[in-house]
């Protein structure tokens, strides 16, 4: 367990660790975006505000960056401008590009890239809370540079907060992600869209087609940039998709009932787990 | 509240009426294609059991086909030969079709479409209860040549039910099947076995991915049925969703930002019942 730990950004995940932290008797400083979240925090005795200047990510153990990843790359640069050598690790959905961008800042000796899967539609200080990352699998992704003691620390911080640490490398977690998770968001949302254009309201629905439809509830800001930044195995993963539908599609055109009845049966076999 | 009624078809469906309708008091003649079914329901004194000959259909005020619909449209034709002037009704999840087969066979006078929202994924016999219907959406479409008496009849059993009969003609109720139903089941199943293509377990999946893919484990038969019925109407639905979802696929791949967050905003307003 760090001795004392830096949060940038005190939204859900930040958030919640950093209640965490405290709770475990760590000394957590801490850093938000927003003065009234940041006020807020501090104001609960959680953290103790990081100031502009930074100087306090010198002396911390470790440094949490639960900001959006485009700001956590901008964020690595002022890091290795600073004195200390605190581990680094993130809470990001993409891991290749933070890691590029730690390896270019010059840290990549000491950063360790993090993505837990925990939290839900909520966001905010005011979602965070206390035992979020209890038994949730959290990614870890070490630089290639990056030395053994900085990927235990990372390890470390995850089961002190009850969590499940998983080593993989970026590549493969970004390909994992873009499958497991961007694109059903995208499936969901391009539903969503299509359903919107059509004038069919979400009231309309079942519960099957509620549940098809329940992540395009999601935060455009959010998902955007993680489309954006894991472009290339998205759209992979897409295309794949595409083809499927597509093929569905020219069945049903076709009134192809076996061809329908092997598909049907091929994502049935998959949801039972025999595939 | 009809005095008799036949159920012809003892599954989820129509095993659920048959029980509704004895607790009521209803004289209830079953069949199933199942010899067991049928010996199980009748055992539990459920239902009298209709003979080969289907001469109990001549005597009852209700006949509810609650077999898969092409099935339902060869049964139409033996009730045409039968005497006798029961209402009939069934339970498909697509009207037009049966609707046309009622007129072909000169029953379209006494004929009404019933199509309840009811039901999960289990099936058979087995799985029937009582209360299924209670505040369930029941659709009922009328043939062209119903009677008014035909219509107030079905309504009324559904009513008796405790269902909540809507009365809407058959081209309408397809096409808003085919989005609100037919393309989530559609999309779902395409996502699982893309997924399953790529190798991605569906325990890689967070709660959002394993809602947006539960459809995809709905049954093979019953579906390539229901997509082929409502070829016309459900490939509408489905090129539209492919479109959104290329439009989506080309923002990843070009990294446009704007555009990204333009559609995903458009799909939770969608969501939050605003668009």
């Amino acid at each position: 367990m760090p001795r004392s730990v830096a949060v940038v950004g005190l939204g859900l995940i930040g958030g919640s660790m950093a209640r965490d932290l405290h709770a475990r008797g760590v000394e957590v400083a801490g850093w938000d975006a927003d003065a009234a979240t940041l006020d807020r925090a501090s104001h609960e005795g959680v953290v103790t505000p990081i100031g502009p200047a930074l100087r306090e990510l010198e002396s911390v153990d470790l440094v949490v960056l639960a900001i959006p990843v485009t700001a956590a790359r901008g964020a690595l640069s002022d890091i290795a401008n600073l004195s200390g050598g605190a581990v680094i690790t993130d809470v990001g959905s993409t891991k290749r590009s933070i890691i590029a961008a730690a390896g270019a800042a010059g840290v990549g000796q000491r950063f360790v890239g993090s993505h837990p899967l925990a939290g839900d539609e909520r966001s905010g200080w005011s979602a965070s809370r206390l035992g979020l990352f209890r038994a949730a699998r959290v990614f870890v992704t070490p630089a290639a540079t990056a030395g053994a003691a900085a990927v235990s620390s990372v390890t470390s911080l995850w089961r002190a907060l009850g969590a499940e640490p998983e080593l993989i490398p970026a590549g493969e977690h970004d390909e994992l992600m873009a499958w497991a998770s961007h694109a059903p968001q995208v499936v969901s949302t391009a539903l969503g869209a299509a359903l919107a254009d059509a004038g069919v309201a979400r009231s309309e629905l079942g519960p099957g087609g509620r549940d098809a439809t329940r992540l395009a509830g999601s935060s455009p800001d959010v998902w955007a940039e993680i489309l954006a930044e894991n472009s290339d195995e998205v759209s992979r993963a897409l295309r794949s998709v595409i083809a499927r539908l597509e093929g569905v599609t020219a069945a049903v055109e076709s009134g192809e009932i076996a061809e329908l009845k092997a598909v049907l049966s091929r994502a049935r076999e998959w949801t039972a787990g025999s595939s």
